[in-house]
């Protein structure tokens, strides 16, 4: 609580304010820094925002989001950096480093349990379910009127990282918080729009194809599905056009582990894996090299698309005999 | 507000409830008669659940959805009869038309701006995104403990009636029920499990194959699949097998209306409608002797798989037309 009140008097005091968050972003980093900028300048304050990747085009309705700026666009070395969302400043991209050694006030907001404590003010709330929790309680705190494009930001950011609410992070506090951001105007409209019914044309041949070819073994408790590059290329389709195909093979009943496999170059093969209740699927990624969290992980390993899956398979059965044992 | 009351002191001096909901049941019925009858049994009166179907699979865990009897097996007549979430009696199948003419004190709680009012008393909130929040609100009005059996029956009406939230009905105020019943110990693990994460493997065969036939047309703006009975009856597959099949096209980038074209019998097509902000699918379905809501509807149309097809599109195009023309 006392990191809550020096974080809060740093952004009060400050007059320019830079604003980062992680690479690859999505809903929770992107609509905390937006919401976080718009808070500051209606207090009068100078703010940007950066980041090291383009904002994802489900994304790009958030409002502001066209003003996120990339790294190489800030000359001027800001009086107070803000990192959300990033557990260390490579998250952020190798470009911050140096801010770490300059005269620059470091302030660290996250919820990340590996959070590293970079900054000089390190605000990391491990009970928020996303950071946009944690952005409502500073911009109320400032007293900044919760406007709706702030509103619709935030609730980005905690519909997002909650998974609509269905993952085991959701929590009173985060429900209520949602209720607050709705009664000042947060346009559900557009998530609605943008998040939740604009499945791309690409990702649902994707999805049919994928689904085709699942596969089932340990008695149908780890499920799987696989991506050919060719297939990839034969349809025009990028990386993007993967996304939520992983939640499939898992969501299926009696289903402990979920995998997906892609082969992502001739040769190398990206796995990601998902568990639903008890197998620690960051071990098996980390046993090829990867991680993760317990119940979503991955890892990049070397090999023909059919080796890969012969050799993952053959330890994930042996992890899952062994979490179901012990 | 009046009715409110009223409702509440009917409740309040009754000593055996019967609590009936519609044919077909859903979460939001399902959880809402659950609530209300634990929070009544708690108060000390005998109350009875009764539905003309059986409890769906995925609704089994509700705490005392086993106790749920058919109405066959109901030999005395009620001192008072609740009705949840029925527009009117025959929605809770043909057995309860006679109770009207009885002396049972008939109360009437819906959400839908259809409701015939066919209660003694009738509690029409259609604010309420669900049930489930006026049922919460009866039960404090009955200062009944929440405990975590009936906040988990009344946090699954409410989820599943908002479509976890993110359907046009979602408010401030389900939210903070949500959040409430949370607090109260909502088992959003039960959830998970049973109705998140637990698609039939049927189900999953089924989205692949329909997804690998889908079909759009009018620019993209109306996208449909298919099922034919021998390709179900080769699976095995039931009509539950098909459950959120239809949401898939519509859900696709760019497309308005969604259908799903289900062979039920040889010459028998069941049709479902979906549209996403401006088509209104109702108008449709009534072309075809069905009807439904803006969004959603449905018809059952005789003649082949593809004579259906190529009728239905024809009409839909046309509407389509006229629509984005007004």
């Amino acid at each position: 609580m006392e990191q809550f009140s020096k974080v809060v008097d740093q952004l009060r005091q400050a007059n320019e304010v830079l604003i980062v968050s992680h690479l690859i972003p999505d809903g929770d980093c992107l609509g905390s820094m937006l919401a976080l900028a718009e808070g500051l300048q209606q207090l009068g304050k100078k703010a940007i925002t950066v980041n090291g990747d383009e904002v994802p085009k489900m994304y790009r309705y958030l409002p502001g989001s066209e003003g996120i700026l990339l790294p190489g666009s800030v000359k001027k070395i800001p009086e107070v950096i803000v990192f959300v969302d990033c557990t260390d400043v490579e998250r952020a991209g190798d470009e911050f480093q140096t801010i770490l050694q300059s005269e620059t006030t470091v302030i660290n907001i996250d919820h990340h349990i590996s959070n590293t404590h970079f900054g000089d003010y390190n605000l990391i709330n491990t009970e928020a379910s996303a950071i946009g929790e944690i952005i409502l309680r500073i911009l109320e705190e400032l007293n900044v009127t919760i406007t709706p494009r702030i509103a619709t930001a935030l609730y980005t950011a905690i519909v997002t990282d909650t998974g609509s609410f269905q993952f085991e992070n959701t929590t009173p506090e985060c429900l209520e918080a949602a209720a607050k951001l709705l009664r000042c105007g947060a346009e559900l409209e557009l998530l609605r729009r943008n998040l939740w019914e604009s499945r791309s044309l690409l990702n649902t041949r994707l999805l049919a194809y994928t689904l085709s070819n699942l596969r089932m073994t340990a008695d149908g408790k780890i499920a799987w599905i696989s991506l050919e590059k060719e297939y990839m290329d034969k349809l025009g389709a990028k990386s993007e056009d993967c996304e939520g195909l992983i939640n499939y093979p898992k969501s299926i009943e009696g289903v402990e582990i979920g995998i997906f496999f892609r082969e992502i170059e001739p040769g190398k093969v990206k796995v990601g894996f998902r568990s639903k209740e008890k197998v620690d699927v960051n071990l098996l990624a980390s046993r090829f090299g990867g991680g993760g969290h317990k119940r979503a992980a991955g890892c990049t390993v070397e090999g023909s698309l059919e080796t890969v899956i012969q050799d993952v398979i053959e330890e994930a059965e042996k992890l899952l005999r062994q979490t179901l044992k012990g």
